[in-house]
């Protein structure tokens, strides 16, 4: 059973098809009931049509994205856009709303350009983690990109949606320099420096003649981003993983304050990770112990031999001051590919891998769904260990076992957690979603918003930004009218709908100002 | 005689100076043409009343600044936000159109808030780095600011325009983290964490959840930014002086390569700065040398003794490939204020003074005015010395002295140069501004466009962004009309006007895209 766009009839649903195969090529346009149940989200409990696209057409070109967009406006049919699909947990690659057409980037996977004098990659919405990495190989592997746990999604979508890593680069939305998008009217935008023609400093300036605007196209609905600069560290001379090991969590407070204060003094420049329930060994083999107190931290130190050895003798030094804690480190040539051997070791230089998932490893085998929920706290010790045992209770009293870790940045923590769950199962993954959304209200009182969340929770997320009676919507929501009157993009996203849409969402009125 | 704003008659205009007053009491209300020179570009070299201010308000409250907002609403004034109006050589505190009402937000100079933990201090807009540098001293001194060459002007303004330091945060704007805006229709936004009341990760998670909406406020007039969180460094233990002195273009090209290697490798952290015509001697003072070739290369090294050591042993190395480079280094503890005596040891340290303005230094004494110029180029060794022969080419082309240096970023290099006249000779001063316009044109030519620039020039500058006919341009635009559709905000600011000022305007024609 075909799922029709909103307001749409059979006969003029066939002509969109037509039309998009006109444009792209009957390759390139899926309207098949069975195929399109691929762009189901994978982890979604029910057999429910709620999130189901009506078609999915998948451009190879910045030209066809542009055709996609105008036949767009002219049917009255909305878009959604995806990378490789593979945002996983947040809802795959299915549409927050019912009916939307899939834009599917997967085919523009060009990795347009690598400068390794300025360390930066030109990229297409299509280029998976895995193959940045070959591609940075294949051309001399001087330089290294940051990456998130699993290798098979976009670079570019994981980095416009606020996705994290673990090198001195860790936070991918701010390594994104220089984009092209095409607006909501099918013409297309070159942002900062690019807005000239031909102009050299695209992806080397993070400015722009007047307002930056490539903030506006992360996490949002306002164009598709068809290629974007990302800028790479250059691979150092030596690569070393280090490790702190200890037992507590009032052990944790300390270590967080010794480990901001060395990101601070600019020591440890990566993400360190903070985990419980894992045991790690001498050769840095990590073993999850679940139940246990016990917390390992990993982090990186790149750069000349010389500079890591100082490096080391200081975190020495740092983490001597605190009774119980233990240092590991292994040391690698930055040329060694083999050597790092681990996830925990690859994952730090930029090797991307799928370990993560690996099905033997995992509660349901390879049908085994998880749900993510990863608020943000401050990067102070004591906020570290109060969020900390937030999370525990939350869990407890919703009944969930959970893994998770604390990702460190110099003034902010992101507290990921999961929860694992079989998605063949409706009652246990009902319970699931229902306990998500308890525990984001119950953060959401305490303080605590998740940086990024899934498409049943994206109002309720958004609503929780309640200041000036919810005065960032209201001023996002005036964007989105300005930049795409008929709402074609995305209707949704992030809690962003467009006006046409918006009659039924618990948006507070704007009062008149003037 | 008074400058009535556009469209006021006499008695409409008293009755809009009435309700200022009536909103802020009289003495922050100025209508006095007198006081109103004052607010006049101290640079500018005709007696012309082309940038004349109508009035100038100065609120001492975000809700002050709402009640003027909404006031230049009901009276379809426009407004023009100065914070604390130093911004000389781009136009000082005058307004882009004639007839603005300044709003000038001096007295809105509070530090709010200083975190020695995570980092950062929250400052309204009237706050100098002067205050910035005596606030955090007062508070014990633990936390650096990055500072640009001038103590006197705006934290805020300066970071807002693009300003740059030269501290390892050396890039102001990109240091912004948690703003509180007001809206042209009078609302007020706070961004990022800040939209969820009382959230603690306001200034200290760069993102949003959503579009991250900060750039939207800088160098642009979408909003008055009334507090802002500011990122800061802490202070090291040790802070080591670096100069590196050569002679010769080619040396150039080479003593680029070289730091930019040392900046992508994690030894230089901060923005080195290159001179030509600076002889540095061993005490680390530096002599201006017109007509010299000799270069000096001026960067900092900040941390604990044995990094600093051990990154020093690395730039030693890597400068001794290149013959004829002699290096000078000056040790300093991180709590040593007076050791730092001139103001390149100040100026990487965060100590702000007025020394590049000192009278007895400047052609013309204190009525010296000077108009910059400063390009982007990237930061490849070659394209650095090609775009120093073309800056070198173009002054001597248009008869003109001029000073400058290259400001190196990891990716691209700022070319800042500014060229000294006498504003009270109008003749000189006409030739200055004619020649800067043929000046930008030529570098626009080559592919260069400059970060900021003056009144006379935004129009001139932003029409250069030509990719797709002015397609970034148009993009502000429909932002611009959207958020402020009676134009109220800064007419003109980067060459943005509201629809109702936009007829005159050179701006290409939207095609329908549809």
């Amino acid at each position: 059973m075909t799922t029709l766009p909103a307001g749409l009839s059979r006969p003029e649903f066939d002509r969109l098809i037509a039309a998009f195969v006109d444009a792209l090529g009957v390759e390139s346009v899926i309207a098949d009931a069975t195929r399109l149940r691929e762009y189901r989200d994978p982890y979604t409990y029910r057999e429910s049509d709620e999130f189901d696209a009506a078609a999915v057409v998948t451009p190879t070109t910045t030209e066809q994205v542009q055709a996609v967009v105008r036949i767009a406006n002219r049917f009255g049919v909305h878009l959604w856009t995806i990378s490789q699909g593979r945002n996983n947990t947040y809802g795959g690659p299915a549409p927050r709303l019912r009916g939307c057409v899939i834009v599917s980037l997967r085919e523009m996977n060009k990795v347009v350009e690598i400068d390794d004098e300025l360390a930066y990659a030109v990229v297409e919405p299509g280029v998976r983690w895995f193959d940045l990495y070959e591609a940075l190989q294949a051309s001399g592997g001087r330089l290294w990109s940051s990456i998130p746990d699993l290798g098979w999604g976009s670079v570019v979508g994981n980095s416009l949606d606020y996705g994290v890593g673990y090198s001195p680069n860790g936070d991918h939305a701010s390594q994104l320099c220089g984009m092209e998008v095409v607006l909501p009217d099918g013409s297309v935008l070159h942002t900062g420096m690019g807005a000239a023609t031909g102009n050299a400093n695209w992806h080397t300036y993070p400015h722009a003649f007047g307002p930056s605007l490539e903030g506006l196209f992360k996490q949002s609905n306002f164009g598709i981003v068809t290629k974007v600069g990302v800028w790479l560290m250059r691979r150092p001379q030596r690569y070393t993983v280090c490790w702190v090991r200890f037992v507590g969590l009032d052990r944790l407070e300390h270590v967080v304050e010794a480990l901001r204060s060395l990101m601070h003094e600019g020591v440890v420049l990566n993400l360190p990770m903070l985990n419980r329930g894992l045991e790690v060994d001498e050769h840095g083999m990590s073993v999850v112990v679940p139940g246990s107190d016990a917390w390992s931290g990993r982090f990186a130190l790149y750069g000349r031999a010389t500079m890591i050895d100082t490096a080391y003798a200081i975190i020495e030094e740092e983490f001597a001051g605190i009774d119980g804690v233990q240092l590991i480190r292994r040391d690698f040539d930055g040329t060694d590919h083999s050597g790092p051997s681990n996830h925990d070791e690859r994952v730090q230089r930029g090797i991307p891998d799928m370990d993560l998932l690996d099905p033997n490893m995992l509660p349901f085998g390879a049908d085994t769904a998880h749900l993510d929920l990863s608020p943000i706290g401050t990067a102070r010790g004591t906020d570290t260990v109060r969020l900390q045992k937030l999370m525990d209770d939350l869990y407890s009293r919703h009944h969930r076992a959970s893994v998770g870790g604390i990702l460190l940045n110099k003034r902010h923590a992101l507290h990921v957690s999961t929860t694992f769950y079989d998605p063949r199962d409706p009652a246990e993954a009902a319970a699931v979603f229902e306990a998500y959304g308890q525990m984001v209200d119950e953060l959401a009182e305490a303080g605590y918003l998740p940086y990024r969340t899934n498409l049943q929770n994206m109002d309720r997320v958004a609503n929780k930004f309640d200041f000036g009676g919810g005065a960032q919507l209201r001023f996002v929501e005036t964007l989105k009218d300005a930049i795409d009157p008929n709402g074609v993009l995305a209707p949704g996203k992030s809690g962003i709908w467009p006006r046409a849409l918006r009659q039924d969402q618990a948006v507070p009125e704007e009062k008149g100002a003037v």
